[in-house]
């Protein structure tokens, strides 16, 4: 089973990865970009058939380890 | 119009991120975890209202500046 773990800055954080990124495109000669934001995405293999157990133990990989949940949210996706 | 840019180190490229995060996952206790990958996602604002020229262009980009296509692959979905 493979699990994708889609992890973002809150609203309202400040993102400069984001910001650098928008800039240098604007100044490539992207100008329809108005702004850009930088998350990262985790693919997990998992042993096991039950999609639901392995998503609320996904959840808790997120809480403890793969998030910083003061300043990230996070989406967990199961794909059999 | 919103689009999603997936990046990711393409299959056979060392990915020790990947590994740092699966080894500290089973250190955790989660032994169901057999393998991990590390991407990013980028979201960008784009103006106009055309998703085909919109598709095209974000894959410029992804070409030009966001990743590096000697070992990593990309993926482009437009959001209206």
């Amino acid at each position: 089973m493979k699990a994708i773990v889609q992890i973002g800055l809150k609203p309202g954080v400040l993102d400069p990865q984001g910001r650098a990124i928008a800039r240098s495109l604007t100044d490539l000669g992207f100008e329809e970009v108005t702004a850009a934001r930088q998350g990262k995405v985790i693919e997990l293999d998992i042993k096991g058939e039950d999609a639901a157990s392995a998503e609320q133990r996904v959840n808790e990989m997120c809480e403890k380890l793969l998030a910083n949940t003061v300043i990230e949210s996070y989406s967990v996706k199961i794909e059999s």
